[in-house]
Order: C-alpha cells, then structure tokens, then sequence
C-alpha cells in the first residue's frame, strides 16, 4: 500500500512521533476515563492504546524477530480487533468489562513493544526492511486513524456522565457564519484514486475513470445556524424529507438535533471535548447521521455530493488547517471566502451520498492485512476531508473514510452539493 | 411515471386482467394459509388483497368519485403500508395479529372496489382521465409487485410448517447443468435509466451517462451444482470469503445453505412452491442474500455485476420466458447456449454489487405517490431482470429491484461478472 | 388424581359433553379467529381444540390400543403443549405460524380421536378401565382447562384488533355497586388441601396443617367504581403503592387502568367478548395482573388473602353462580348481600398473596403426567375462585390456579382481606 | 428497627469500624477494577464505596445538620440505588458508563461524610440522637450488606477477565467431604421472627407464629464432590429433575456446572478470589441459583429446607466461624460431626424453598427508608445463614436474604431437608 524505499532512520523517527503522539492525547485521561466502553460502537482508551500496538507486535515484530514471542499471549486474545484471520478474539460490546491490564500495564506494553521495534528497525537487512516498511507504515496510519476514534470515542464516554466532564481546553470565542457560496466544477471523464507516490490504503486503489456531469459545491460546511433553522421548520418532524430507515431511526431514539445538543430553558448547548457550551452559530454542525444530513439536504432542496465529484474537486487544493496547528480539538468556523472551496479538511468529515463500495478492479492484500478496508464494504456511506481529531499527515484527496448511516458518534458535517449531478449510483 | 393517451376502455380491460390474477393466486390458499405472517417481512396474503385494494380506493377513487366515502373507515388504518402522509398506520410486524377481516371479507371489499373503478373508469371526462391514467397505471404495477410478493410470502409462510405444505404443482423433471460461456460488452460512456414510451416506476428515471469498461457477463446463472461445490469447499466456514456483516450473520443465523434448503441423510432437499423436493443440479441457485452472491463471487475469482453493465447488456435483448408462459413458479434450468445472455428474466432475480440509490437528478413524485421508491434508497442492493413469480408485462431491461443484502426470501440468485470492470462505486 | 370405580357408560358421557361443550366455544369464530396468535402467552384456538385431542390420544389412545396408530405423526410434534418426557415439540410462541392443520382438519382429527375414544371406552377389560379411567378423568379436566384458556386468549386475539370485533352476545344492563362488608374468621389449626371423594389435580394435595390468627375476608369482589377511585387517585401514578417489580412494569408498559380499559373523552371503554363498551361500575374489576391487585390493597389500607385463608373461608360453600347457567362469558354483579362471603365462583379468579409452591409431602405423579403442575412451582401466584369463562363442575374450594403476577389476560380480580393476618409465608 | 438507648460514643467507634471495613476491602483493586460493571446486577466497586455514603448523607445528615448542603448535588442523582421517593436517579445498569468521579474522589467523597458524620454524632442532642440512632445503625448494616455485596461483585468482574485476575490470597489445602448427618427438629406451633433486643431489619418483623411437622435437616452443606456426581448423573440434562423455568434456563443460557466452573482436560476448575484453582471436592458447593439448588434436591430424592423449618432449627445455635475470624474470603470445610448442625453461618447462603414474602402483619417503615425490604416482595427467594463474605456482626438466625430464583453471583448453595415436612406454602 507504499512505495518507495524504505529508510531505517526515517521510519525509526517516525515510530517514534507516531507512537509520542497518541501517548499524549491520553494525558488528560484517569485510569478510570480509560477502562469506560459508553457502548458498543466506543473503546476503551487503553484498549486503544493496546491494540494499534498489538498491530505492531502481531504484523510487524511477529514476522521479523527471530524466535519472537509475545508480550502476553492473552494480549493477542483481548486486543485483537477484527481479524478473523488471527484467531479468535474478545468480543468487541465487552472491551468495557475488563478493568486489567489498567492503563499503567498497558503504559508497560506500549514501552516493551516499541523498545522491540527500535531494536527490529535498527536490525533488519535490506530485504527484510524492504519487505516489512509497507507494513510498519501502514501501522502508522492505522494508529493516527485509532488517534482519531480514540478522541471521538472520549468524548461519548464523558458526554454520558452527568457531571459534564471536561476533557481539556476552552472553546474559542463564539462566531457568526458567513454565507455560503458556491463553486463550479465541470466534470466529464475525470480519474478517481490514488496514483503516484505516498501512502494510501487499499481502498483508494484502483485509479479508475468515472464520468462527471457539470456541478457545484458550496464553498463550506452547513453551520450550526443553518441546522437551527432545519430544527426550527420541523425537520426533526417532517417525515417528507427522511429517507425511511432514517426516519424510523428518529421515532426510534427520539432524535431532535445533533448527537450531543441538548436545550435548557430555550438554549441550545453541546457536550464539547472542552465540557458544555453554548453551540455556536458560525460553527460546522456536527455528530449528525448520514440520515440527518440527507434530511437536510433535502430541506435546502440540494444534495450531498458523490465521493467522486469532491475528490475530484479536491484535487490540487492544499491540504491544510489540519489539527496539529490548532489542536482546539473542535470545528472551526470558516475562514474568509476567496472564491473556492473552504473547510474541505480539518473541521467535520463531510458525508457523501456514495455507498462505501469497491473501486472497480479493486483487490484486497493477501493475508490478515487484507482485513483492513474490504470486508468493510456493505451497509455504510463514505467521508471524505477530515476532521478536528484528524492528525496531520492523514488527511488527503483520495482518502475514503466509512461509518453507518446511523452514526452520530463520528466527528462529522456535511457540504451541500448542487447541479447537473455527478453519478450518484452505477 | 408514463406516457401516452389514456384510452378508458384498455384501462378497464387491464384492470379486470390484473385484478383477477392476483385472485387466481390465492385459489390454492385456506382462510387459514392467508392469515398467517410468518416473520416481520411477510405479510399474510389476504393483506396483500386488501392493500392493492386499499391502493386503488386511495389513489384514484378518493381523487375522482364525488361524495366518495371509503368503504369502511378501518380499513384505511389496516391497510396503509408505509405512506406516512396517508396518515397513521397498523404495524407492519402485526399485520398477521389481524383475523378479521377475513378472507372472504376481504374480497367483498376487492369487489366493491373492483364496481366503483369500473364505473368511474367509465364516468370520468377527458381531463380527470388524463390526470388520474398514470395513476391507475401505477396501481396495476403495484398490484403486480405485490402478486410477486404474495407467492415470495406464501413460499414462507408454508416453509415454517413442518407439515411440510404444498401450495400447488409438482416440480420440473430434474437437469443438468450445462457449462456457464462469458458475452463481452464493449462498454465505453453509455445511456442508463428509461426513457421513451411505456411505464416506468420513478426510481428508473432520469437517464444519465455512465462510463462502463469493457467487462464480460457470464451468459447463465449460477446453478444449484456449482452451489453444492461452493458448499463442499467450505464456503459457509471460510470468513475470507465474506463481507464482515455477511459472516456475522452467517454465525448468528447458522447459514450453512441457502433458506429453503435442508440436508436429510447426506441429501439436499428443498421446500418449493410444489413442496419439497431433492435439491435439482440444473436449476439456478435461489434464495440467497447479497451477502452469499457476493461470498460465492469472491469464491469463484469473479464478481457480481454493477447494475449499469446489467442494464446496458440487457439493452435490445427480447423479455422473453415469463412466468405467463410456463406458470410453474419456480426457476428453470437454462435453454441452450446461443452465444448470448440467457436466463436474464423469468428465473430469479440477480444481486447486482450496485446499493440502491437515486439516479443523478432523481426527483419523487409530489404527494403520498413520492413515497414509493424514494425514501427507500438507504441500505439495500439492486437486483435486475425478473423472476419465476415476476407478472407478465411486469419486467424490462431498465426495471430497479431492491432488497436488503441480508434478505433471502426473495427469489433471487446471481450471475458473474469479469473483466476490466465498470464501475462498482461513484 | 381420583377416586372411585370407573363406569365406562359414565365416562362416555362425560367424554360426549366435555368435547361437544368445547366445540361449541367455537361456533362465533371464524377459520381466520382460530389461526391467530396474539401474543406468545396466548394459543389459537385450533391449536387449543388440537392439544387436548392430541392429550386423549397420546395419554389414553397409545396406551390403551393395540396397533395404536397416531392420526398425524406431525401432529404429535405440532400439539404437545410442554411434555418434556413426550419428546421435541413446536416452539410455543409461533403457534400463530401454523396455517395448516386448518380449523376445519382439525375437526377431522378431533372426530377420528372421538371415534376411537368411543370405541375404546367400551372395548376395555376392567383392569385396563381401572387403570386408565383416572387419566381419562384428568384429560376432562385438562380439557376444561383449556375451554377457559381458549376464551381468555380469543378475548386477546379480537383485542389487537382496530375493528373492535365481538365474540358474541350483548353486555348485561349497566349495575352500581353496593357497600362492600366485612366476614370474621377465627382461624385457628386448619386443614388445607384436598382430601375425599371427586377429582383433584395433583397439586391441592397432599392435606396438611396450617396455622391461621383469625382474619377478615371482604363478602364480595374490588368493583370497577372502586378502581376508578384508585385511578382518580394516582393509583398508576405513585410509586409507593407499588412492588419494585410492579414499578417496573407500570414504567416499561405504561400500565394505566386494566388490560382492556380505553379512556376515550374522559369515558371509560373496555373491550369485552360483546365487544368494546363503557366500563360497568357495578362489576369486579377484571384483567388485572398481580402487581396491580396488591397496589390496590395497598392504597385500600388492606392486603390480599392467602390461599390458605381463602379455602379455609369457603370450606362448606355452595359452588354457585357457574357459568353454565348464564353463558355470560363476563363477570356479574354480586348478588344481595347475605352476611356470607359472596361472588366466590364464576366471576373473576382472585389474586392471592401466596406463591404458587408445591404443599408440604408433594410429588408429582409419574412419567410425563408429572409434568401437569409441580415444574410450574417457580415464580407465579396462586389464585382462588373461577370466573365467568370457568366450566360447571370446573370450581372447587381447594382448586389452586396460578399466573405470573404481571399477567394481565386472564380474567382475575381481587378480595381484600384484613385483620389479624393468617400466614403470609413460612 | 433498632432498640435501646444511643451512645454516642458506641456509635462512633461503629460508625468507624463499619466505614474503615469497607475501605479495606478496596485496597487490592486498582481503579480500573473500581470502575468495571460486569452485568446489570453487578455494581462497581467504587459506585458500592459511595452509594454508602451517600446513605448517611442522605437519611443522616440531612435531616441532622443545620444548614445542610451536599457534597455534590449531582452525587445525589449518581448514588441513589433505588429510592423512588429521593427523586430521579441513575441508570442502575449503566453504573459501569461512569467514570468520573474516579475511585480517588470517591475517597474524598468518603472522608468528607466520615468528618460531617463525626461532627454531628457528638453534637446531636438526646432527642435528635434518640430519633437518628436507628437509622445511623441502618446505615451501618446497610454498609455490610454492601461489604458482602461488593465482595460478590467484584469476583464477578474479574471472572470475565481472560486473565484470570485476583482478588487476593491464596486457597486452603484440599479437603475431602465428610458423610452428611441429618438433624430431627420436632416441629410444632412455633415463633417466627425476630423480637428482643438487636438490630433487625423490617422484613423480620412482626413474630408470629407458624406450624411445623416433624422434620430433618442434614447436619452440612451439599459439597463439591456431591455435586459433581449430580453433573456425573446428568443432572443439567434431565428436564425431570428440573423447574420449568430452571430448565428453560439450564438451555438458554448453556448451564452445566456452577457459575465459576469451568473444565479443562477433564479437569474442573473453579474460580475464586484467589484465582483459578481446581475445585475442591470437600467445600461446599457455591454459585448455584435455586434452580440448581432446587433440581440437585429432587435428584437426591429430598427437598430444601422452608425459612421457618431453618429458623426453628437455628434458634439458640451460636453464630459461630464468621468472616472476621479468617478473612479467607471462601467456604471451608465442615468442621467435625458432633451430631448437631454445622456451617449454618460463614460459608454459603442457604437457598430455601420459601418465596420472600411479607410476614404476617408486615408493615414497612414510612418514608424511603420504608423501600429498604418490602418492595422487593415478589419474585425472589429466601436465604438463610451467612457465607464467607459475610461481615462479622451481620449474620443472625432471623436474617432473611433474597435473591431471584436465577441468581447464581450471590455466594449461595445449599442444605437438604426432609421428613414430615414444614408448611411449604400458605
């Protein structure tokens, strides 16, 4: 899923910042903040913690230490996620029942595993190395994706607290939204996928030709303002803009606005990494379905665009404003219009109306590595951008990111689309 | 949702041909066999009677006839599907609670409604006619869907008694598969979707280019043989095959066989509409769900097709083979090879790897009638062509079938895919 | 279970009029009435009529004819109620699956059962009689155990459904309750338990001694005016009258008034076998589970009797007031008060403050007629009386009826008790 | 509940004893242990530290301290186990979703109670002091119940802990069983319940009088060995030995041994608070719910014992070998045979055959105190005695424990009864 050649010192540099980075998320976190699974969907931060370094251990170390063995042979039980391949593993609704090994081991596991591969990084011959680099820097990426859910996943586990817990840091100051333009994009017979050089996973491959009618974007998220006045003309309420599944959904839950809004006396607040505020108009909406945001969409009388029509439209734009500058941990508002497309990363991932389906052409990895993104493709709708919690460096145009309609847990927004239409549906 | 000048006599002709078909169906049914629901997605054979009833007294005679009252006020409760605009409505997995109405209530009701249409069909001027022909139209293809439902049900209904019933017939004498050929399509930036004269649903509308590679299409269905082959080589055991959500289900519902078959003393049986019978090598497998097509799809180094190369190979080929012909209600074994796609209509419907979803610029119809397709375009697959229980006049090349990837009581089976592939995902 | 020596010319009468008076039960139900299954504490009514068939036959029939045949060896799977020792049996809760056998088949194998019954009864050498008489005797009471069941479940099946359907017959003019008072019982060291001549399932045995301090029995049933009070008093409403279990049920059911009490512009409708009409203050509240039953002697001040109390109370009463003299099929009013205890029999089964658990010495018979009672010893209530659906000759002082105390369709009411208390539990 | 005249100075040194107990029962558990809710009926460690607290808080100083404020209003909602009458409360099976505060703040939260609760015990006037002592002296049992509680729980949380944690310790040497003995009671007209001085809680009172035939109870617990000769005879397959709904249990469920049992290599291992060891034919039997209990009776051709007949028995037998006296944490062996009863304190809850239900003239105490016992009179069993977990102090023979008839977490087995037979049901 790489190319190029590999370099011990790059990538032992590299181990290191990956690795730093997800110790320090977990700073603010108690022993107790870290052993909490708030449901099914959530993990615990230390069974985060362990399991991108079991990937290490499993895929990497496994392979290339000679007479290797693991750390703790139960570990390879309990922090195996889905790899079926790999053997049998604990069931994923209980990771919240197991209180040991507490953060402190799991601190020890981490310490032990990657003095290993320092050592294995330093020792390996150039064959090893050349055949091993692919997946060490596919374990990269795959702890800056765990990065990212373990922060989505903290904050569900504080937001179901009724003391209104704070993971760290103040809001910014309130904003107001600007309006929203649009861009013109022309389409025709454009290239999807990723080529070239860089990481990507299986999933963006193969680069294929997909035809595009003339269309628009707007140039930002929807704001939390414009989701005021889909609540305040009923669109909690009105059957007419839901799609069925999400409609029973919201009879089912009883959902009325986003994820983690809640009104007192009139006033909308949201549970936030920073404690309770407030929502803030000029702020992306956020923690909205897939259902929610077709809903919307469909009460502006626009669309969401396909995966195809905002790649396509991405391509060539920087990709910046990433978290490692801010590291507010929360949407920004929109910087000042130039006539093109603001917020595309950094903010909310932004729901597309594409099925997260197979390129075509598309074949998964040999091996338990195969597991990563295929057997994934049925029942979910695809995120393209990123988001707050997005590290840097992992974010990109051809970047497919997938969750349930239903999930409201997921950092994400949405980007209306407009026009002659791409394709929707193949 | 059609063309063409409204001719009432033709209506009235039409009408009384698909409304006494649907009647024909339920000759070999008890009061009893009618009654019944045997799971959430069944519904009891004398609801489908009453609901295309309910269809008709809704959509046409409520519009047309002055001074119209219904012909009785429940009914409008009971048998409401899923039109929320109609109003509040019995629920849908309780629809086998209900004894009365009975069967023969029912039709006194189909045939107060069968007197009004005819004479409103007459009594209706020029432009009432041209405004409410497409939706007669309209409710004799919903009719149709529905008597493909009704025998999809009854198959359930009787399967769940270990008397093992019989709802009519005797099987086809047993055959032999002949060898599957491959038909080459060139593909390039083609036309999908209906357009020109003769009905359509709106979820066929509007035609849009798509760019197709060149691929090829195996020219039969994948047979009971080769469905025994998948089994002996593990099929149901090999989570590499599967899609993540097909193997959970295939663990939580103990899949080891498609629905209606049982293996007896190291013989497969299956339950049909005849009874039960020895599992025939020669016939295409059905009853299965997207998430077995695709498993076995992947078994075989192949794939399903996307449901823009289905259409577009279907494109010219005669609808030939239906179930008028033959009325055996169930699959046949293929005709000989010509070189062209055989069995493409009037056996079993095929899993296309295509999720249901709007045509670029799809738009529903105003009123209740926009809830008929739309709103349903959110976690299921499209399956094209037709089956053995599909209605004469009832399938064409355009035609957008559609089911949950885990359904399996559906008649529906597969047909492999190859080549430079079109386009799985937009 | 009886006593006495059999007289085969007896029996067949008796075997005439218990089978004909349960057919009889059927005659306002329809084909489709006796399919349904509302709810899984309820069975259709053509599986009712074919259990206890399948009773004679398999209890009797097998044991008692040479070369016995069963009629339907399916039927031997479909009909076993809860005989473990009787091998595998049809899931209990999809009874509504079952389309065929159909209402008039079973007939059929009610006739041929009846026929080889007959002729079987005559046929038998004395000791086989005496032998066997005792379980032809309980498959008489079995049955009429049954033909109540049957009513209760109808009464839920033609609930659920919006057209208010009727069973039969007109309710009885409307009635006002007179003052409830007050019978003195002096207790003391009581016999409990059924001992004598006449028939006795195995659970009112064997006799033993009880301690009762002297105690009050009120002389006729809570009414529907007084439950109204109850409601009008936040009955439903405060937590402190009620069980923690109870609690739970009132929240999770919205439990409100009784099972089949709709308020509708502030009157109160209950759905009856004559079909749905106001609420009658002058009749025992009806269809209440135990969990209201005991908040209702809460709030009243009072308490529920146990069972040992209320046999010892009606010892030396007449069983009165049956419903073969009314046909009714809904409680009455209590007749003039007399300084006894009044509406003991034939109106509603009360609700006791005992758990229903096996009397001191039990054992249950043996081989699969065992299973009758004592596997039921767990978790359930005992109630005292009969009601309005009991057969003549059905009621008894020591009869012990149990349900779970959240059951609600069977037609149960309460008598309060008060004073120096007899023995809640030991 | 209490009687005699309040020492402040008694009740302090209590109150200490009582409080610093607990504490050291948390000290081998880390706070990811103190915060794991394994299953519904499972609370954690640190919600059991400060549900405690918030009792003394609550029915304590509120009432007693001018000016009172909580510690923290939202501990109010977050520690409320199930007193509907102090207002909403939280989630009892989402206790584990919690984990802030952490097991640390809890301590404060402790500490802050244990310094108001000091304060005000010495400044409480003679009246003030008269009116709180019974319920300071609640508190003080409510916290052993807790002790015992958190100790069961606890266990519960490690087992699901593929690690195979421990509490603590280290297990006694193997033992082998002893023959039973059985022990003649004579029965008669006898008191039940608790009257003179001591602590006793509502459920024990009023003394009343009961009438018991002649009967014998076996002189020890049912043990290991005798068990796993039931497991060797089939009894988790022989639905004749079971309840109705133990065996609908014993199935569903996947019952074959005792909770912690688990067989390796034809080998039963048991696990315990010491970890994981093999099981130890001369202990007692525990973990097995009065399903268990009840069918391992019948298959021993005996019965369990009624509350009354255990009582009776009890009456003047010292309340020896309690929990303080070894803090082993698990049953031991019986101790030599001197023809009187053995192990009826400190080893394992006894399952009876009695249903908890009021005592004859029951009454609960006004308020929320009043919800302490009474509400949960339904539904659930009586257990007699104490087990190894018990707190010293806590055990007496009128003690009436309760669990569900499922409950297999408590530390319960079981002792046989027979002969004559007490009063079984009234």
């Amino acid at each position: 899923m790489t190319t190029g050649v590999p370099d011990p010192t790059t990538l032992r540099v590299r181990y290191d910042e990956v690795r730093s980075a997800t110790e320090r998320l977990t700073e603010p976190l108690s022993p107790e903040d870290q052993t909490v699974q708030s449901m099914p969907d959530v993990s615990p931060t230390k069974w985060h913690r362990a399991h991108v370094t079991w990937f290490f251990e499993t895929f990497v170390l496994a392979d290339v230490v000679p007479g290797f063995a693991p750390f703790q042979d139960s570990y390879w039980f309990l922090f195996n996620s889905y790899y079926e391949s790999m053997g049998p593993r604990y069931s994923r609704p209980d990771r919240g029942l197991i209180s040991r090994p507490g953060a402190h081991e799991v601190g020890a596991y981490r310490a032990d595993v990657d003095a290993r591969m320092r050592d294995a990084l330093v020792a390996l011959d150039d064959g090893m190395l050349e055949k091993i680099a692919p997946v060490v820097e596919l374990g990269f990426h795959h702890e800056q994706q765990h990065q990212e859910l373990l922060l989505m996943d903290i904050k569900h586990v504080l937001s179901v607290n009724p003391l209104r817990p704070v993971y760290s840091g103040v809001p910014a100051p309130r904003t107001e939204p600007d309006r929203a333009g649009w861009v013109d994009v022309e389409g025709g017979l454009v290239e999807i996928g990723h080529e070239g050089a860089g990481f990507r996973f299986d999933n963006e491959e193969p680069v294929h030709r997909v035809w595009l009618e003339p269309y628009r974007l707007a140039d930002r998220l929807v704001t939390n303002a414009e989701w005021l006045e889909f609540i305040a003309d009923g669109g909690y309420t009105r059957h007419d803009l839901w799609l069925s599944d999400g409609w029973a959904r919201v009879q089912a839950e009883g959902w009325h606005a986003p994820l983690y809004w809640s009104e007192l006396d009139g006033v909308w607040f949201e549970h936030t990494l920073h404690g309770t505020w407030p929502v803030d108009p000029g702020l992306p909406v956020s923690h909205v379905s897939y259902y929610e945001a077709d809903a919307f969409a469909t009460w502006a009388g626009k669309r969401l665009p396909t995966e195809s029509e905002w790649e396509h439209a991405a391509r060539g734009l920087p990709v910046e404003g990433h978290l490692a500058d801010t590291e507010t941990f929360h949407p920004r508002s929109a910087p000042a219009a130039t006539g093109g497309l603001r917020q595309m990363y950094g903010d909310c991932w932004e729901w597309t109306s594409s099925a997260y389906l197979p390129y075509p052409g598309f074949r998964p990895a040999d091996g338990a590595i195969g597991e990563y993104n295929g057997k994934f493709m049925s029942g979910q709708m695809v995120l393209r951008g990123g988001c707050a919690l997005t590290p840097a460096g992992h974010a990109r145009a051809t970047y497919r990111n997938f969750f349930p309609p239903s999930a409201r847990w997921a950092l994400a927004g949405l980007r209306l689309a407009d026009g002659g239409a791409g394709q929707a549906a193949s």
